[in-house]
């Protein structure tokens, strides 16, 4: 085998090398023979392209190599780069030269043809090679580098919290626990009671890490471990992070417009439905909500969880995301702070994704007072010894605090236009799925 | 109160408003008072400055106030920025108003004179507020930012990999494990094998998270809970892996020296140490390794490991870092592909950091042949069942990969220049260390 001298480049490039010869590294997507012509679809894990084979330009030999190669082989090419408006990506190989590198051993477990849900689960590892997975996948790390750029371009600092900590923070029935040298740790659920550490120390945070729940529900909605970025701000209220949560949806939203147009064309998400997500999002309180609840005929009344059916009311209220606040308290965590002007209310709100994808965010105002925060640790049951580390931040330098939670799964499920969590993360981990 | 109206300016903003107004949200870090002058040390997470209050600025309510406020206490203040060439950071704050917001209860833990690290470690919580780790905190964002801009910059998708195993790949001594439904689950110790997968999907692939190991040694570079970097590429061989690493080391140090120098001068690490980690890192094979440490009175042979006092001596042969390679096989793990001149060596690579800080990357080619890599899982005693979807890999389009690890912690420590790793991340995990 001669080693082709030919620049190896990678599809998402391609556009630079018009015209130039060059050499692709990868994987045969699938094949078609038209007489005297070979078409090879060749992808590289950035893009796909279709590479023409002539008999006069690549010979009998190319003609065998190609024809060795089944679904999921591996080969390189070289050739020249062709504009051609009508391919997808723009352009096309004329190909010179075939190198197989590995035929593969039997046919690919998955075909073009449809596969039922579970048998793409079992063969997660390589269905993550078809091209809506790719695509996938590169809008997941458009929307977390866009998430990243965000916060990093408002001074805010990395912040990464501890996954092993010695107390359950909202009870033990959804904590996963493991022995930790004899003593028992649990799997975070959130960075949250760090992260205000973090504010105190640096200003403004944000988390951005893998959380854990042992959710023994099966929806649509739900892995057992997903990843969350986790804002925190000191001298910041509820309404500042409801701001700071709305522009940071915008930003990302126009990250993955300005940057994976193709691999939304692959999926077939329309981008005018994206286009719409600007400010302001409309704002509902929890009051308004349960009146609207009611009238759209839902059993509910005051002081009720807001659940799945009832969010997706809600967020089929408008084509942007809504965002609800005004929570009863007794709905919420013991660390929110409640209304000066109605203590039965929580100044907490969530952000409810549109298309009735329902929440994405959850956040609001951390209660800042050292003698109600002791008692309401006690009132929900909760040891304070567990929690002295966290009342410090209310001992020394007090000050008004703010932040909220954002599920990168559900994010990406909502701008993909996915019905189901389980594609928007490389192995989903839920309560059936622990492999591959 | 008066609402202050000037605008709220962050630190590390303030040289964009010398001559005005401002107002500044924060702690009191320290103060004296100087005759008919207050000085009050505010820091507000992003950045330390010095107040200076004289009675004709501020009046008798604002010396009260300032007296009334401890170290750590919560306030605003109210100045005009002053360009001062001496000052820590180049400006004071001639103030105008000072508005305190929580007197802290008591006297703050953390006092500038010197605490036992077992005290420290107890209030890390409040630890993180002293300037020395404000300083490693914004230094290791910075890297976690370099080094996700290394690899988004040259076309590597990022490729979370799950938490949550159902196979232990290396062994189950170091691994924890949590009930999972029923079935056991191990907590990563490397992203890599799905990140293989990932490589095989994307192209060209890079995990970015935290890893897990039960480490039973108390020593300066192990946590229990560290993160890990691993990059992963199709169609490169271990030479490419290794340029990679050593590009990406050199990029991490320039960002650094271009953006925190201010903190680097705070935990006074000589930036000239740092700007000598200029390519390229020297080389050195195992075999000659062996040599010069038996030379310098190791009692080492070939087929040893090289451990922490062996890298020590290498790392400190060179300025820059040294990469070792051509390990001994039986010492890697049972993925790692062998020389084809000599079996007996693994195609595998350490990246060993100057002054004695030792590895902080692992990394080589992986093993392509199917056959061959059974083999290699039933010589480690492990289940081939458990590794059916890795060794699917093999069997579909197959090619030549490599990639290696990174531990950020470790090379936040050698960057810093600290003795230990456990100042390098927010809430170490260490063997009798599981909160705060």
């Amino acid at each position: 085998m001669v080693t082709p001298t030919a620049p190896h480049v990678y599809l998402e490039d391609i556009a630079k090398y018009d015209g130039q010869d060059i050499l692709l590294k990868g994987w045969l997507y699938n094949k078609r023979s038209s007489g005297k012509i070979r078409f090879v679809m060749l992808r590289d894990g950035t893009g796909l392209i279709q590479c023409v084979g002539s008999i006069n330009d690549i010979g009998e030999e190319g003609f065998a190599a190609v024809d060795s190669l089944s679904q999921e082989s591996s080969l390189m090419v070289v050739g020249t780069v062709k504009a051609e408006p009508r391919a997808p990506g723009g352009f096309e190989l004329i190909l010179k030269q075939v190198i197989p590198v590995h035929v593969a051993m039997g046919e690919f477990p998955i075909s073009p043809k449809e596969h039922g849900t579970a048998f793409l689960m079992d063969n997660r590892h390589l269905w993550l090679r078809s091209k809506r997975q790719v695509a996938i996948m590169r809008i997941r790390h458009a929307i977390v580098k866009a998430i990243r750029d965000f916060f990093d371009g408002r001074g805010f600092t990395l912040f990464d919290p501890p996954i092993f900590t010695n107390a359950a923070c909202e009870g033990t029935s959804t904590l996963f626990e493991t022995d930790y040298f004899g003593e028992t740790a649990y799997l975070s659920q959130s960075g949250q009671l760090y992260g205000e550490c973090g504010a105190m120390a640096l200003g403004k945070i944000y988390t951005f890490g893998p959380t854990f729940r042992a959710e023994k529900s099966k929806t649509r909605r739900h892995l057992t471990e997903f990843w969350m970025i986790e804002p925190e701000v000191a001298y910041m209220d509820m309404w500042g992070a409801a701001e700071l949560a709305e522009d940071m949806c915008c930003f990302i939203v126009q990250r993955v417009l300005e940057t994976r147009m193709e691999e939304l064309k692959v999926i077939e998400r329309d981008p005018a439905i994206l286009e719409k997500i600007q400010k302001p999002f409309p704002r509902i309180s929890y009051d308004d909500a349960i009146k609207v609840l009611k009238n759209a005929g839902h059993d509910i009344e005051w002081g009720g969880d807001i659940g799945g059916d009832e969010e997706t009311t809600i967020s089929n209220l408008n084509d942007r995301p809504t965002i609800l606040y005004h929570f009863p308290a007794d709905l919420k965590a013991f660390y929110m702070k409640r209304d000066a002007g109605n203590p039965k209310l929580a100044l907490g709100f969530d952000v409810l994704a549109p298309e009735g994808k329902g929440e994405v965010i959850g956040g609001g105002q951390r209660e800042d007072d050292y003698d109600v925060l002791v008692s309401r640790i006690k009132e929900h049951g909760l040891n304070v010894e567990d929690f002295e580390w966290f009342l410090d931040l209310r001992k020394y330098g007090s000050v008004p605090h703010a932040g909220y939670g954002l599920g990168l799964e559900r994010t990406v499920a909502w701008l993909c236009g996915l019905p189901h969590v389980r594609e928007t993360i490389p192995f989903p981990r839920m309560i059936s799925r622990l492999k591959p």
